[in-house]
């Protein structure tokens, strides 16, 4: 295992080159004040072990990587009923489109688009009492952190930037794939986007994915084996907004990446890592974390082709 | 002139076979619940005589027949800067579609679509104090009756279904093309819709259009000459929802409809003319307005083409 | 009459200023290489007389205004049948879109579009046995000038440029709706939009349009009287690309355009115009064109509106 | 590796409740009328060890999962430049939609939607003296069989059924898309469809893929490792029309499909699995062959997630 901290200490020379390409996240002002120079990595192994290098403990917006959570627990109540309504397929348009749901009735193409995202986060508001806090104690849970918290910043910028984000929740309600007010819905999803975390909670949190659902922490199962598998799967064809592809080539894992500059891969049976780097590139991801990402698969011998 | 009165007598006779061909709108119970069998004509020359038979004097839900006088304070007020924000072409898709404003950057196609009467709702609330009062004003002055209201039962119905609608308005806000809050812009929207007039308010409050923009009964102008041409060439090219081809044809003069049953025809220099029937076909209007109004422009030898 | 001169000679200075704001179409060399500084109009009224000037006698590529002589003839042979295969709604894409078929199964919106037009090509080959030489009488009878013929350069120039129409046809083919073979539509299509025509020509050509359909030079109908009615409300409606709302605005006639620069307008009733200037505008149609026919249609008191 | 044979021993049994839910394909005579009970599967491993089961010897129509030859062989004469004329991205919609292509201006998501593989056939045709036997050699070559040929029958159909492939590469083709003539592509196109193989053929063919490039049975590179690594990502990404997300879930291996009921896996570093089952689900992908490739993938313990 000595190795994985070889691989995490050679990175930052590796990615130096990658640094000044891209910007952080503009549409949010606490987003673009980050400084673009942050960069962390951390690793989760399933045999409990922590690996981390750089910014690896610093709080960022986790932004989308949140809607994994969103769809694990969701999972977890409501099991495969969720299918019925959000696919499950890759959606060649970009995660905010409204297009896709005119075409397709109301049905968004899959859970980690925004409109997915919403219709998800309305079931999971069918089985949480305190959704909001319910949703924190089970991301402290997974990362063993109780100092994960939400930024009330962010959670304001996004409430103030939000329309898109609201015309889709109000055009799901018309195909009548909402039970829940809107406002309540996009109340949640919004928190559930400023949730601030560090790349070392972040990658003990998706461990559960590497071990087949088990929870990290506690003597219990997140999701099943095939729900883990699930969430997996659609993290590969999916995590990356309209980059899946390349992710697919590049780094060969199912990963999750959110617009604060995060990216979350899980490597099934053997671990779950984070890269952290604010600079994105044009489809929003990461342009550090895809290097790093890239690099550590294929000196870990992990990419799946 | 007793020809008119004349045609307006034949007329029963001439539509009785397409009475229970469509249904009223079903999406709002107060509409849902008219009784189908209503039949209404009005006529107002710019001689200042009016015409009616049947139901002429009954109240009924103006719904988008509202768009034009939305349209006609908007630019009575904010001039051609109003068509920087909207279109004025045909939309080719149905009048709610949010796909259009996707790939056309948030500019709605024209002022009769949803998402073009929202942003023309916005602009004019730039200029009116109390805009509900101020519009209903404007309409009671067109129409010479004071009784002209808005129906609370159905602006509660507007709101409950409005989610379409909310999301177009989240959807323009995105993109900067709307200036107020909106739900502010929502609630006069609503409200405009909701208003209840009759087929003989209707047909005097149209006939400013009849008459270059010339109120008709205050020595002012409503809107300008070349005003009063723009909106008569949306009518004629956008009034009648996906059916502008098929009225142009049939019926060959400026027409605006509701999903009321309600729907407004113009003969520039001659008259306006308001025929209300509740059952809608395929696409949203009155199937026996759109016949009675086609018997009309005939035996008036009036229609354009 | 000698009104209608009098509006014609006072015509070069009042479009003086549009010229230089538009270029000649610049897909077909034959095309782009016409003297942007050609002006013509004609006027022929259903009376027999003609009224010209400038370049009137001149010929140019008609283009889309074939579509008219297409359409005029295929609804003679076909009838109503016709628009189970056709719209008749404009469409608010551009003229050569594809994206409309896939969602509306094949079914162009109405028979201006390049879509339509090829289906309105494949049922009038069901009715002709030549053709070409069918399609060319057709023309010089309506506009009694055995000199009008069809431009071998352009025709080879539509081939060489037609991928897009030859993507329609193949595609419309595929749902179903074309009969005949591809290559026999294109070749037959490509022939209409390359005849060469002059306004004095076409002014007489289309004044069947503004006499309920009856030929003017034979004593027979071109079409039936509802017919005409049919084909100026779609001109009204689909006539000019995606300005048919500006058109109607400004023009309130109903017209048809081509890339040559032509634009054939009709007052029911009265007479039909052609003008000819090739400098096009942003939506494919003649500048200098629409301002010479707003100012007619205004001088002569016809607009619609 | 008798562990493998008893898995292929215990799969009709295992697959066996699947058969009779879907249909052959049936826009093609040649195809519709195949036995739909057929069902074979083999395996190659990169040890050069076959295993076959039930119809594994048979001759198929090996349609879609064709493209990933024309894809090789252009990766191995054009390198990456290829990209800059095809992405590499899932496209969310039917494979061979034409409103993506109008959206993203003329390039094609992905090589295994049909716009891609026109334009990597057209890439091809640069390269190779008679495209044909080219194909058929390297293809045989691969497969180490003789006898791997074109099935005429199935090619004449492909021509007769071919106008959505035409109305695409002439729409490829007004974009600038497509070099040579689109007679050219398309018949080369439909050819590489029309080849008939079994499954030990494309299990054998498909190894390069399971070890990194390297020719099954000669010493040399099919593709370099990198690119190898990215057909293997394409395939899982957009290897199965849309429904890559389910294949991932339930297989979660790098698949291609194609209507002929065949699919390919790859394992890298382990194997390539071919099965066939003619019997199609309604995105196109053989209903038995996914069942028997989940089955396969969890016995075997190489599912990626």
């Amino acid at each position: 295992m000595e190795n994985i901290q070889n691989v995490l200490a050679s990175l930052p020379e590796v990615v130096a080159d990658a640094f000044g390409q891209g910007k952080p996240a503009g549409y949010i002002p606490a987003l673009s004040q980050v400084d673009p120079g942050k960069f962390g990595m951390a690793i989760s192994t399933v045999n409990g072990d922590d690996f981390v290098i750089g910014d690896a403990d610093e709080f960022f917006s986790i932004q989308s990587i949140s809607k994994v959570f969103n769809l694990s627990l969701a999972m977890h109540y409501a099991g495969e009923d969720l299918f019925k309504r959000v696919g499950v397929e890759p959606s060649g348009t970009t995660f905010n489109s409204l297009s896709q749901l005119e075409y397709e009735n109301g049905i968004p193409r899959n859970p980690f688009i925004n409109a997915g995202a919403l219709v998800v986060t309305d079931a999971l508001l069918e089985f949480v009492k305190s959704p909001k806090r319910d949703f924190l104690d089970f991301v402290r849970g997974l990362s063993n952190n109780i100092d994960v918290h939400y930024d009330e910043e962010v959670f304001r910028s996004e409430y103030d930037n939000g329309q898109r984000n609201a015309a889709l929740a109000n055009y799901l309600k018309s195909f009548g794939n909402l039970d829940n007010h809107i406002s309540r819905v996009l109340d949640f999803y919004f928190y559930q986007c400023s949730v601030s975390m560090s790349c070392r909670d972040l990658a003990r949190a998706f461990r559960f994915l590497a071990q087949d659902g088990r929870h990290p922490y506690k003597d219990e199962q997140v999701v099943s084996r095939l729900q883990a598998r699930r969430i997996n799967s659609l993290m590969m064809t999916c995590g990356t907004y309209d980059e899946a592809g390349e992710f697919a080539f590049k780094v060969g894992l199912p990963c999750k990446s959110g617009v604060g500059g995060g990216i979350v891969a899980v490597i099934p049976g053997e671990m779950s890592v984070c890269v952290w780097s604010p600079e994105l590139g044009p489809k929003g991801n990461s342009i550090v974390g895809m290097e790093a990402l890239k690099y550590f698969a294929r000196k870990a011998g992990r990419s799946i082709f």
